[in-house]
This record gives structure tokens, C-alpha cells and sequence, in this order.
């Protein structure tokens, strides 16, 4: 399965942008197997890209997983291509690839390399200034699936934009401060405080613990959504295995008027 | 095409879980070829989850059909599969997977038999509480595509849930009253009575029956949208083969302040 | 590759029609590899949806296009397939197939040929007045994916809906007035102003012009969006090779409260 490659954007599904990087894939490689990870991400959000991005790729087989999320496009970030092991990543570089390649590096005990992707051979023809997906990314996403050697794609780059999302500190009375990184379609907050965060807080389990948003305090962590009645508040591991906040069937983050960003904390 | 599976989900595009099943399961069978059904059904909508996935379901030659629409998850509420014939149906025992069970059961003149998704050999191998689409059912059904015995995947079923929808009921005055079962994107209205209970109505044909809802008449049925005149409402047998009520090029749901369960007479 | 099948509708992600049309296909062409281009085109607009369509074919090889904005299904509107060279286009006769077949006969000086899809051998046993996707158009193109001969289809239609965009118009004064004629998710105003069309106006390049839209004045194109500051906006040349309007990291529709139609002016 060399051929698959992955998309994942904020291009919507509305005006046929994403139609457009298919068309060129499929034109360059016809066997290339295209998967849609996610088209609705937040609007220029580089952070919310990363994460999204490095949530789906360990569930990948190798791949060539093209991310863009680019309000620079057209400046003078560079395109780039990153190879860690079997894995390619294809975007801008402006950190939406790093978080993804950096859990990939940890997991697989190896470095990644990157190249600037410059060689016109591997772009459209034409290039524009909004649309590097359709006229860069995409093609060498194409190029890296029907095999040509990586160091093809343009010239080696020592040093790209590697995210550092804010990690949780431990507070003086022996509790956690730690921040909303993402919201999710259903209103749930999920956190930067890990599930080994939360285990390394008291050798006596997680029961007494307390949690603190927006003025509120939740005792103890629930096991999943149904530990709570509708409507109510429930702390948890979510599926990224990190703190999660959730209103059972309701929207935790309308509820609580929380945005990304915000601080919660973890105290005994 | 015994590698087919069918997604239906009430996930979004933005977040990337849907793109988290895509890769679970290649990783399991890179063969698979997986068809997006939906996964913008209204959260947490039960019913109008099996709605749609009743309806898509016929339309597919045989295939492992995966639904989830899962407010229980993580609580006592069962992960199944259940088999009729020649297809599979994956997802939690909440009834969301039990209208195309039972619509399917009917057309082959077979009967369903089901699983628990016990067997951890066949889930990732950790699980958590809040994301089985990713940990349970992905995992189940790309195996089932791989060709494993059914019976292998947990300890039999023998009860599952099977709703009952509304069926529309004879007024004493020789009508009809129905309900609201579904709303579309255009707004379109669509009920529980079906073109063979208009058919029975009266043997002089639909031409002299009205339709009343919110407050409002309607004389006879029209024949496609088109028949009426633009923001005009018109009553019609709609592509599921139900009466529907809709406003050509317009709301009908907005303009007559109609939600699912409303009721619908027909009268002579 | 004569086995893909692109889809371009209105239908939205929500209902299941788009997994329907997968599965008419899957049903009678298991080989056929399927596209979804855009279901999320503005309900009922039928230029909107030709100028999607006709954006993204230039980027596909040979293909089956499907393009169902429809709102008159069910109507005296005849169902319709077109061939260009090697590409099939497959439709309501209601000029949204127009714009990407006028395109595509000037980029391969060849002309169009066209039938009524009448033939019952190729359409669903039963078919509605409200979902031709499913009962007409997608059948014809699972078969035209397969290789059965044009002509089978139906008979021939000499003439079809095609289209006539707004041209822009020269003003006495020398400068160019224009329309926006698409706005996509990110607010981008897209106007019928080509880059052909702007380098024509004068012989010293364009960093002399000025464009007026909407009561604001903006002086010179910008080479990208990042050109201006954020929440400025820019006058460039996107992607589709077309004079756009942008706000750096906004929604210049919303700031300047246009509409698709409304003028833009090219003065020097």
C-alpha cells in the first residue's frame, strides 16, 4: 500500500477545492488510493491542524500524508516535504506538520528529513499564489507515491517550524494547570493533560481528584459520557488519551463559554 | 466486491474521527474499499440514524455496513454485528442498525442473527470508553471484510433491539394520521406513510385526498416539485417512496415551523 | 482509468442521498472508482455549480462526470449525457453541465454530442420525480463507466441548456466593469475578470489599476493574500486564473456585504 495518500485540510467540501487535488493525484498516479481525513478543519488554524493530523496518523499504515492548512500561502514559507521512515508529510512550512512528525520520530526511534519543494518538474506547470495544494502539494504527494527518490523534490531544508503546544505545569500545591487545545464537533474540550499526566499525580488513583473550568468544579473523573445524566458535566479520558470535558448529549463548550486556549486545572 | 464497507456516522468532517476508521481499518485489510455513506446524521439522533442508513442500505450490492450513532457509549449498552445473508451490519445495540436489519430480513425472507464484539483479537488493543468507532467497530468490520467466521467475533446475540417507528394509523373518518419521521437538507418533510398506504386509501386514485399540517391544507398530491409554483408547498410521494411535503426552492420545515414527530393527516 | 466516476452536487453530506449514488454505481460497475467532487454546492444554484464543475474537470483525466444541481427534477427538463472526446458529462439538461463542456471543447477542438437518457435498460427498474441521481443519472454513468456505446443511451439531442456567464464589459473610460460571480467558503470574492482580460488593459502591467467594489477603493493587485495586512483586503489573481477580492485571514463577502452579481469595476 505505497500508494495511499491522505488529505487533510480546511479547504470545506463546498467549492470543489478538494475535487481539484483528487484530479491532479489521480492525473500524475492512477493507482493512487486517496483518502479524505478531514476537509473541515477550522479555518487557518495551524494548531487545530496539527493536532487533527497527528490523532489520525498513527492510525495509518505508511502513507503519504498531505496536510494544508496555510494562511501564508503565497509568502515566503516554504513547501515542503518531511520523510520519517516508510511516511511522508507534503504541506507548508508553517508547524501544521510538525506535532505528527515529531509523535512519529518518538514512536519509530528515528529522525525525519525534509526538503524544500522546489524542482518544477514535480509542480503544475503554472503555479499560482493561492493555491499551492492544487499546484504543489498535490503533485509531489503524487510523485512520492509512484516512487521517485524523495531527494528529487528540491533541495535539503536543516531546520523547519516545529509547534511546541503548550505542555501542563505542575502547580506549587502539588495539582496540574494545563489548557484546552481543541474543541471538537461536539462541543467537547479536550486538554494537553495526558492520561500519564493524571496517573503521576497521586499514587492513589485519580478518584480524588478535583477539575476546574470556567468557575466550575467537577469531583472526580467519570469512566465514559453515560457515567453522568444528561446534561450534566462529566470529566474523562477522551479518545486522544488525554482530559477531556463533555456535557453528556449537550455542548460542553457552549455550556461553559470555553475556548481554545482556556486554563483548567487538576487538583487532590 | 466482498471487501465493500459502508460508514455511516453522526462524526463530522471536521474533526478527523472519520478519517481515524479509514485508517483502522486499512491498516487491517488494505484491500477494503470504503464508501462514506454519511457522517453528518444529527448527533446523537438515534432514529434518524437508521433512517438513513434504511435507506442507503438497498441500493448496495452485499457489503459490511457500519453505523454509529452512540450516546451510550462506554456504558452498559452492547457493540455488536449482526449478519443477514450475504451482508453485515457493525455498531452499538442502541437500534440504530435495526430498520435496514429488519427491511433487509423482509426482502431475502431470511432471519439476522447476531454477536457481541467481544473477542479482544478483533478490537485495537486498547479500548477506550468514549470512541468505539475507532477501538470496536473499524476493528470489526475490516476483519469481517478479511473474511474471518462471523461467530468468531464474540458470544451470540439473541436479543437486540429492534425499534419500532411510528406507523401511520385509519382515522375513524376513513384518513389517514402519520407522523414526521425525517427532515432533509432542502427542508423536505418526510413521513411514516408510505405510497402503498395512500394507494389503499381509496380506489378513485390520490387526486381527491388533502393533506393537513401545521395549520395548513393541502389539496392533492403533486407530482414532482416542479408542479408548484416557486415557495409554494407541495405534497408528493418523495424519493423514499413516502409522502413528503416540500417548498419548491424553498423551507418547507422553516416556513411551517414543522419538527420530526409532528403529526400529518390525510384526509378524502 | 476509464472507470472514474466524479460526482458534483447539492445533495449535502447529512442524508445519505450521496452513499446512495455510491451504491447505484457499486451495484452495476464493482470497478468503478468514485469521486466526490463537492456535495455541498449551494442548494438550486445552477451557475454556481457549473463554475465548480468546470474549475475542477481541467484537473482530471478522462472521466464520467456527474453533475446533478437540479431544480427542476421531476419537470419537463430532460435528463442528459454529453461527450466530449474521452469524458462523459451526465445531468440535467439545465446548463450546469455547460460551462465545463463549452471549456473543454475549445481546450480540445472537438464538439460535443449529446442524448436523452430514455433508454429503461439503462436507469432503475422504478424511477421517481424527485431523485434522479439516483434513478437515471447515476445508472448512466455506472454504465458509461463500463463501455457501453454513447448512442445507447437514448436519442439524440441537437441542442442543450448552455450557459452564457456575464462577459466583463470595456468602459468608455478604458477600464473594465465586472461581476462577482462565485464566493467561496473562505468569503473570496471571485469575479468573470480573467488575468487575459486585466493584461489586456494595458501595455505598463497592472500595478497602476485600480478596483472598486462595493463603495471601497483598493489600488494595485497583490501578488498573494499575505501581501496585505491581516483584516486588509486584497485585489489578486486566484486560483481559477480570475481577478478575486480577498480579506487576509477574513471574509471580505461579509466585511463588504457582497453578493454573487454585483459589480466590480477596473479602472486605471
Amino acid at each position: 500500500m505505497n500508494n495511499l495518500i491522505n488529505l487533510t485540510t480546511d479547504f470545506g467540501l463546498s467549492d470543489g477545492f478538494v475535487g481539484v487535488l483528487h484530479g491532479v493525484i489521480l492525473s500524475i498516479n492512477p493507482r493512487a488510493h486517496i483518502e479524505d481525513i478531514s476537509h473541515g478543519l477550522p479555518p487557518q488554524e495551524i494548531l487545530e491542524g496539527a493536532f487533527v493530523l497527528s490523532n489520525s496518523v498513527p492510525y495509518f499504515p505508511p502513507a503519504v500524508h498531505v496536510c494544508v492548512v496555510d494562511p501564508g500561502v503565497g509568502s515566503a514559507r516554504r513547501p515542503i516535504a518531511i520523510q520519517v521512515g516508510q511516511s511522508f508529510f507534503v504541506g507548508p512550512d508553517n508547524g501544521v506538520l510538525s506535532l505528527a512528525v515529531q509523535d512519529m520520530e518518538a514512536r519509530e526511534h528515528t529522525t525525519a528529513r525534509a526538503v524544500e519543494l522546489l524542482n518544477p518538474r514535480y509542480r503544475l506547470p503554472r503555479v499560482s499564489n493561492t493555491f499551492h495544494g492544487r499546484d504543489i502539494f498535490a503533485p509531489a504527494a503524487a510523485h512520492l507515491s509512484r516512487g521517485i527518490p524523495f531527494e528529487e523534490l528540491g533541495a535539503p531544508v536543516q531546520a523547519w517550524i516545529r509547534l511546541a503546544p503548550p505542555a501542563p505545569v505542575r502547580l506549587p500545591t502539588g495539582g496540574l494547570s494545563g489548557r484546552v487545545i481543541y474543541i471538537d464537533r461536539f462541543g467537547n474540550l479536550i486538554t494537553n493533560i495526558g492520561d500519564t499526566d493524571l496517573a503521576g499525580l497521586t499514587a492513589s488513583g485519580t478518584s480524588g481528584v478535583r477539575i476546574e473550568i470556567a468557575g466550575r468544579r467537577l469531583n472526580g473523573l467519570a469512566r465514559s459520557y453515560s457515567d453522568v445524566a444528561v446534561g450534566e458535566l462529566a470529566a474523562l479520558i477522551g479518545s486522544p488519551w488525554k482530559l477531556e470535558i463533555a456535557e453528556r448529549e449537550g455542548n460542553a463548550a457552549r455550556t461553559l463559554g470555553v475556548r481554545v486556549g482556556d486554563e483548567v486545572r487538576v487538583t487532590l
